[in-house]
């Protein structure tokens, strides 16, 4: 059996999740606080990578002995949390605990993952939201709010979704094609979040996005014209990468 | 004339508001940045102390030149919060800005201030919450909840709060006589919210109510016992003084 925990993260003290050379991560926090609790070396297993700076309210993760499927364990599942959580800096925490098969992968076995991105477009800045939104202080009104949420409405669907992706990844993805199965934007006071669902996504693809419709909501790009410019695949006719502070793994949906 | 300024802060960084030799303020830090904004040194006078690693959503504080009662200025209130925060660390926010007359006084014309103290009640700690919530894991339930609600009721009207004040402080309270004029207690999810209003508070005053509250949760003191402990003035009969962390001042009221 492995371990598959849900965990939660404020990325900004991280350089995202996956181990890399320079730069503290996710990943490595938990193979030390796993290493340390069951006694020998782990292989910790993610869900997704996610990008420096970027948060997640609920991330999977597998554990199992390293170089082996599984692992063997006496401490219980309702006892891993805490057991973990006291080996583990305070911006990292781990909500619950199971155990699953060997079999269970946390990455290929996703069935979707929901992002949320957050715009604070409030006229100053809100110091409870430094490194936890974009602010952008210019309003947008009702109208322009209107024009973003058609444009978001673009997205849905099965696509190729060349456009909305940035090259310079070091990721395995074979194709383009994602089915993004639901989007929502709303603005509550000066909080704009944008929602968005899909069996899968491209490298920077919810924050190119989220550029993109930023630039829709400007007048800068006409929501009608979305679905050619995504069909014509061309990455410099979307708008900018959003800031990676503004971005949450909001879920991850398994079978 | 005065400049009157509303600003918000996270207090996590800084050693409380009030300028002092060990430690960075939010007011220093407000001095420096009127000095170099106005090209004269200031006096920046703050509409309440908060102690250190406490949060404020709405601060008020005025700006003189210095050992004057007003200043000079050819800038419009309504650049001056971008040209403040443009001076600002990026943890502290002027929110708005007006100009009173001299006679103005930041603290002495408060007619009321509320506070709220957010406690976060989910089993795991919320990596979004860190400094921002006292985290207790053992659940109240809505019993508890409702036994704190009757404990807060004991708060409100005219008192002598001599039993909710911590001694240490250097501050001019001249006596323990304070009015609370609304208190509220909610539970949504695992988040529990306590908010006072009152015409003024002594030191530690909301963090003593807050772990007051907390031991009639859990069953330690009975609410109905409230009103005679109150009124007995012993601060040892009460509960701990609950963190900073989770302390915001919310809202200052002025005429």
């Amino acid at each position: 059996m492995k371990v598959l925990l849900r965990i939660a993260y404020l990325g900004t003290a991280y350089h995202g999740y996956q181990v890399q050379p320079n730069g503290v991560t996710v990943q490595q926090k938990l193979n030390e606080a796993a290493a340390d609790l069951f006694g020998f070396d782990c292989d910790v297993t993610g869900c997704s990578r996610t990008d420096s700076g970027v948060h997640a309210r609920d991330f999977a993760v597998t554990i199992a002995e390293k170089g082996k499927t599984g692992l063997d364990t006496a401490i219980g599942a309702d006892r891993l949390p805490q057991a973990l959580n006291a080996r583990l800096p305070d911006d990292i925490a781990v909500l619950s605990a199971s155990f699953v098969p060997d079999a269970f992968h946390a990455r290929y076995d996703v069935k979707s993952k929901r992002y949320e991105y957050l715009i604070w477009n409030g006229r100053e800045r809100d110091p409870f939201l430094l490194d936890r939104a974009w602010h952008l202080p210019a309003p947008f009104d009702e109208a322009a709010i209107e024009e973003m949420r058609r444009g978001a409405s673009a997205f849905v669907g099965r696509h190729d979704f060349s456009a909305l992706r940035d090259s310079g990844a070091d990721t395995d993805e074979k194709d383009a094609v994602r089915e993004v199965c639901e989007v929502s934007l709303t603005k509550n006071g000066d909080l704009i979040s944008f929602r968005v669902r899909a069996d899968g996504f491209l490298y920077h693809m919810v924050r190119i996005m989220t550029g993109t419709l930023v630039d829709v909501g400007r007048g800068r790009m006409a929501a009608d014209d979305l679905p050619r410019l995504l069909a014509a695949g061309d990455r410099r006719r979307m708008g900018a990468t959003a800031p990676a502070a503004g971005l949450y793994l909001d879920r991850v949906f398994y079978e």
